[in-house]
């Protein structure tokens, strides 16, 4: 099964939301499953609501010990205790990673994944040439949508070793 | 989704091997996903198998930061990068410990879950009274077969919080 | 620098923490550092203020993000805000590990250590068939009190490779 | 104890090299102890030995499950077996993070030191506005040299809750 992590704020905008829920649906449609955060906020919950709407498969990897936080959207709870620390599972565990706009947790997964060779996507917005700089070529993408996001998905699955 | 953990040696017995399949399949019957280490290995293998072969559901968590030791059977590869700090992820995310006999991983798992307030059924063994006295009342619980599992199973999820 | 690990419970008897404190001060004596859970409570609080009053060095390892329960005597607090995980890291940090009486978190400790080719002291209690059976031969000894603790550290370190 | 965190590359320029040994010689003069990621190279391996040559304390919390990488001047290995997720544990067990030139890993680093309210000096680069931005006023400080970031530490210690 194809994984693809979907990084971004425990709070955002109406609009990063709504870009998260079309995200969410098209990663489901393309019948990849979803993983991110898990929490009920921001960028996690409405990722999630798009791929369960579309009859997806949702992955949480949550920073606490129990499910009080979790987001209903999530199918698959993995309760770490391990506070920040889990945001290195979340990039290990994805083929491809989609930074929506986010602060300082969503950066530390950019750095991660970055860190592990996961491919990253940055989805309306850009975090500067620190990040491009660090990437391998290829494996940092800057997108302005969904749809295009998805297209960048597809490439890079095809080119991953 | 309800999520039953089933761990147990990464080297196992033929006939520990065969418990474990059965207890796969039987959790996938019941609708349950099953989680275990996700490695292509004892326990884990087979019972990730059983559940397959059941047309289940399988999540592996995984010691490592690549999936080149994972089973075939894991639907869900979760990489944590954190060898066997990742058995304390295991016991969390399950509802219900399922430990098949096993060795000092399997103990720290038995006791990680104890910890934690996730009940642990032991399966074909007993760790002896060091276990069974630390735990809470109804919260450990012994049996034979797979048979003797489910029923726990169900139990125990009627009487969780 | 040698780092001797000291496990227990969290909530210990009177004659535990005498226990503890004495083993803490002995191992100070030594020379040797101290490293615990890092709590203000039970044989974590107990060994720290032991080595201290030796004038020893004391490490702790905590679940915790902050440092609001930490133990007064402990010199080098590690936060690693990844609760019951932490357990994992306490045992690799040990050259060699004594467990206190305690309960499930002490049992995962000792677990992990076996599992970790890390030697085990248990003092003052005995966990059983199950524990001694797991562990490899001379890699895990029963004592009596502190001063047989120290005895079995030295033989340990001597035979480590 | 107060304890600094110096963080940057494991393969570094001769000139970040010889930056992070003044750093380390610095911090330790000041009676601080100097924690790292612990490695025999670059930024840690410069940052310890500057401490160790001026008498001083130094812990690396170190990715690996045995000591085989550990620079020689570490005092005080905490060894977590957790790969890139140790990098968390770096920056919650620093009062203050020092970020010296670095790759993904550092750039993590950063982010986690933020997401958990604890300061960061960046010294000799600057990772661009979208640290800067995310940091809260006056927790993410730029300086030139090591000389600059001692002062700043000794503010950013004054200013702490």
């Amino acid at each position: 099964m194809i994984i693809i992590g979907v990084m971004g704020g425990g709070s955002a905008t109406d609009n990063s939301e709504a870009q998260a829920y079309k995200l969410g649906k098209l990663i489901a449609r393309e019948g990849w499953a979803l993983l991110n955060g898990g929490r009920a906020a921001g960028v996690m919950d409405a990722s999630a609501k798009g791929a369960k709407d579309a009859g997806g498969l949702t992955i949480g990897v949550l920073p606490d010990t129990d499910a009080s936080q979790t987001s209903q959207y999530i199918d698959i709870p993995i309760l770490t205790g391990m506070n920040a620390a889990r945001n290195y599972i979340n990039v290990l565990s994805s083929q491809v990673v989609v930074a929506c706009p986010g602060a300082a947790g969503t950066l530390s997964e950019i750095a991660l994944a970055m860190k592990s060779q996961r491919p990253v996507i940055c989805m309306g917005w850009d975090p500067g040439p620190v990040v491009a700089n660090m990437a391998k070529t290829g494996m940092f993408v800057l997108v302005e949508n969904p749809e295009e996001a998805i297209t960048e998905i597809k490439r890079l699955l095809r080119d991953l070793p």
